[in-house]
Formats: structure tokens, sequence, C-alpha cells
């Protein structure tokens, strides 16, 4: 009796939330559900666990609790500049997923021709990741200062087998066009990308050009797709649940993006999880919620911290 | 009868053309009726007039017999690179419109804001052309050197009222985040594109992006598609029609591209005839010609140099 009335209360601030034309959030009752139906859980690190350079309130004892719990807890991030090794003194630990990792996962899985290169516009963490899976490559930070003259032909490297981009600040014309002639001149030239992401906050109060500009001009000029391999490709899901023997059914994805977090979630057979600590605001949310085709959360927390309290309650009704 | 005649003689060419899987080419009759019909003739340039620095075999004859037919003769480049100016000593004549020329006029047709700015991702052409028409602007060659840093924010111009963008060899991350920038952050700003060509033949040997990728890598930051003004857009056909005085039915387009000059044509309400002498080969051309939504030229001929023979008769008849 005690737990219908609870819905039935539940039910009443649901009504009202909707009326006021905002998305109802997680009760505690969902939430204790959600740490009941869910073995393994994975997070965005941007606007979900960290803002700029500090932590969201409560996040960090939230993700211990879930560990104390159980729970397998993994991280994952569009963001390439860095590879998984550089995030470990954010995170202190080291189930990390970031997209330059899903690239050369990627190409590992598919047997990528280890007597080809690959040719990277973007950061150094790509090429790491790349030589951790054995494939050479070339270009990123080592290209910033080349540029290409039309007074003179340009020569490219016949033995390029991928293009691998992501976010690169300093995308350059010559990088385009070398890319461009790896992908358009040598037969069966792949195109990854790490993720497609229009901006990224990488400085607190600007919003800067992401990987969607590297992307962006080279789809201009090769007229042609790449493959995405972070989110919210279902790749790295894939690749996840095979080394960490996890079932998407019982997995959610908790993050503040609409269009990749969540999108990704959907798209890989995960719950979701929405935080408004990010980039979505109520207004955005709305707007999905109405719209047809919309990206649809299935909960919603204003932070991650919120669970803080009722992980601790389930901790103490396990023991 | 003796047309009677020559027509039957035609058919039995085309049937055959056809069998060999090949498009036939203008016949002499074909021709006599172009020039009957047709009082604007408006040509691309490169794969047309001429081919890298080489003027092709039999133009300029068949130019200059066009004129002395009373014809408005006009020229159409996509290439943003130089102003109109740049171009008179190759074509020995004024009537020359770029896509650089299209994006002022653009801006001027639309009564722009003489009291914004614009900022240019591409060549000084764009600049003049818009100096021409009183409208200020800055970027362009001017940017090249400069680089954005995550180490500190980027200031942007609030005044800034269009980004117009075209083919730059100097494409840099710096254009693209201030661009974006613009475009993003102040209200209304204008995103205009001369053109969005993949790729061009600047030097003789090799292919290079085009101004795809200037718009690409916007388009991938920004989220939202430029108002093209070169070909294939019909801006600038109105433009021209207006200030030449001539009706679209009565024009023909000349050129070599099938996605930009013959489209152009095409979307524009005029004839469209597509010399073989540029990027399209017999392959492509059948190829359209079996597709449902593929771009089909009205007429067809190996080398616009073929009509001079054509011309001269016609000239000799009207003496």
């Amino acid at each position: 009796m005690t737990v219908v009335a609870a819905d039935a209360a539940v039910s009443q601030v649901d009504a009202a939330a909707a009326a006021a034309s905002t998305r109802p959030r997680c009760s505690t009752e969902d939430m204790l559900q959600l740490l009941q139906d869910y073995d393994c859980w994975v997070f965005d690190l941007d606007g979900t666990i960290w803002r700029g350079n500090e932590v969201i309130e409560g996040v960090l004892e939230a993700l211990e609790l879930l560990r104390k719990l159980g729970k397998k807890v993994l991280f994952m991030t569009n963001n390439s500049m860095k590879s998984r090794g550089s995030y470990l003194d954010k995170c202190l630990q080291d189930d990390i997923y970031c997209s330059s990792y899903s690239a050369a996962a990627y190409l590992d899985s598919i047997g990528f021709d280890r007597s080809k290169k690959a040719y990277v516009v973007g950061e150094r963490g790509i090429m790491q990741e790349l030589a951790a899976v054995g494939i050479e490559s070339f270009g990123g930070p080592d290209d910033n200062e080349k540029r290409a003259s039309f007074s003179s032909e340009m020569l490219h490297d016949t033995q390029v087998g991928a293009v691998v981009c992501g976010v690169d600040p300093n995308l350059s014309y010559y990088k385009v066009q070398y890319a461009s002639m790896c992908l358009l001149l040598n037969p069966g030239c792949l195109f990854i990308a790490t993720n497609t992401d229009a901006r990224g906050h990488f400085t607190p109060n600007l919003e800067w050009a992401g990987a969607g500009a590297t992307v962006g001009a080279i789809k201009g000029v090769v007229e042609r797709d790449p493959i995405v391999t972070g989110k919210p490709s279902p790749f790295l899901m894939q690749d996840i649940a095979a080394k960490h023997n996890v079932q998407p059914a019982k997995s959610i994805m908790v993050g503040d993006r609409l269009d990749t977090d969540i999108l990704w979630g959907l798209n890989t057979g995960m719950a979701t999880l929405l935080v408004m600590t990010g980039v979505t605001d109520e207004q955005l949310l709305v707007a999905q919620r109405g719209s047809s085709n919309g990206v649809k959360p299935h909960f919603v927390m204003d932070s991650f911290g919120d669970l803080r309290r009722v992980a601790q309650q389930a901790l103490q009704q396990q023991k």
C-alpha cells in the first residue's frame, strides 16, 4: 500500500511537471529501480562528471557507491584530443573509452592490414591509440606547419589505407587536401571519424569547432560519409560488450548530450539517463519530447550527484 | 526535301550512336537551329573555353562569330579565387560573372546593411567584389597566419552580418572558428557560399580541394546550410537577366560539368549544351542518361570549337 501511495504521489508530481512544460525528474522510487535493473553504468565525462576542470558536486561519491553496489562503471567521451592515459588523473581509474580509442579499436576489429598506414587529421591521442594496436600512422600535429601551394603538384603516400579524423585545432587546407588525396586516389582507403560533434566547450566560456569541422571539410571534397566509431555509433558498445561481458539490456548510458550520449544509448539498446549539468537545457529537452523524431531519454536527473543519497540507502539495505 | 533527307540521315546516326551507348552529338542542322533559337550564350570557362592555360582549338573563333551574329556572349565561372578584373586578359572582354561576383551581387540585391561587415573565408577576389558594391569585409588572405589556441578565449566582431566562403588554399581552424562564431553568435548573420564545388583542377595534373572544403568545415560546426550564389544556384541568372535584358528561354548554357553548369542551366530555365572538353566523359554522360534523376543536357558537342564551321555558314547566309 505504501508503494502505491508513493506511485500516486509521483504521478501527481508528474502531471504538475508536465503541465509546467518541464520533463519530470527521477523519483526516489525510480532511482532505486535503476539501481536494481542495471549492472553496467556508462558515463559521459564533460558535463556529466565534470564541467571544465571542476567535478560536479556529489558525482564522485555516487560513482563510488555504484562500485560498492557491485556495478560495472565505464566512461566514454568523444574527446579525441587526449589518449586514454591522459584521463587517468581526472577519473582515477582505467575503464575509460575515448573516441580516439574507438577509431583504433574499430580498425583492429576489422583486421586492418598492418603493412598499410593511417593518415591522421587530429591530435596526438589518435596516433597513440593507433600505435597501441600496432597501426603505423603519420600526420596529426606533425603536419601542423605544412602548407599547400598551387604553384606545384602535391604527392601523397599510396600506402595509406585509412584516414582517421578527429577534432583538430590546427586543421589546414594542406591536411584536408592530403587526406582527400589518400581517400580519392588510394583504392579502398577507409574514411574514419572518431566522432562528428559540431562543437565542444574546450575553454570555460566558449564553444569551439569540434570534429565536425574536420569531417565536414574532407567530406566536402571527397563527397562520401565517414565511418563514425565514437558516440553515437554503435561500434563501441559492441566492443565494450565483448570485452567486459556486459549486455546492453542490463546497461544504462548517463550523459548530458541528446545528440551523442542519449542517441548512442538508444542506438545500442541501452537505457538512457540524461543529466542537466551540461549542454541540454529544459527548453531543448521539452522540444525533443514534443517532436515525433526527437531524441527522448528514458530518465532525467538534474545531476548525477542526486543519486548519492538513494545509492547510500540501497547500499545499507543490501548490507 | 533536302532538309527532310538530312533529318533522316541524322536519325540514322542517332540510332547508331544510341546503340553504341554514346550520346549523339549535335548535327549541322542542330547547330543551325541553336544559332537561330538562342540570343544569349552563357559559357563556363575552365574545360569549356580553355584547359589549364591553353585555349581550346576553334573556340575563340566560334565566340567571335557568335558576336558577329549579334548574340550576347557571357561567361560564368565558379572560380572565386580571382575577381572579374583578373579574367580580362584571358577572355579579352568584360562580360564575366564569377562566383565571387555572385556573392557580392546577392548581398547587394537583398539590400545588405552597409553598417555591417562581411567576414571572408576565401581569396582576395571575394573581398574586391564586395568592395565594388560598397560592402566592407575583412579576413580572407589577411587571416592566413592567424592561429587559434585553447589556452585563451577568442573574440569576434559582433558587427559581422555575413560570412562569405569560397575556395581557400589557406583554410585553417582559426578561420573556421572565427566564421562559426560570427554565424552562431551574431543574430541574423548570413552564411553565403560562392559555390560548393568539391574539387578543381587548379594545377594541370591534380584535383585540389574546392570551396566544398571551406563550406563543409563551417557547416560541420554551425549545422546549417549556406545560401549558394554561384552555379548551380538560380540567383545569378536572375541578376544577369535583369542587367542584360535577356530571357532564360532565349538563352543557352554551355559547359563541361553536369553538376554545376548543366544543372544550373536546367535550374534557371535555359537550354543546355554539354561539351566534352572538360571533366565529363562518355561513361558519366551515358550513366546520367539512364538514371531517372540524372542531369541530362539538351545538347552535346565534342568541343564548342565544332560550332565554328556552322557559325561561319550562318553568317554568310545572313549577309
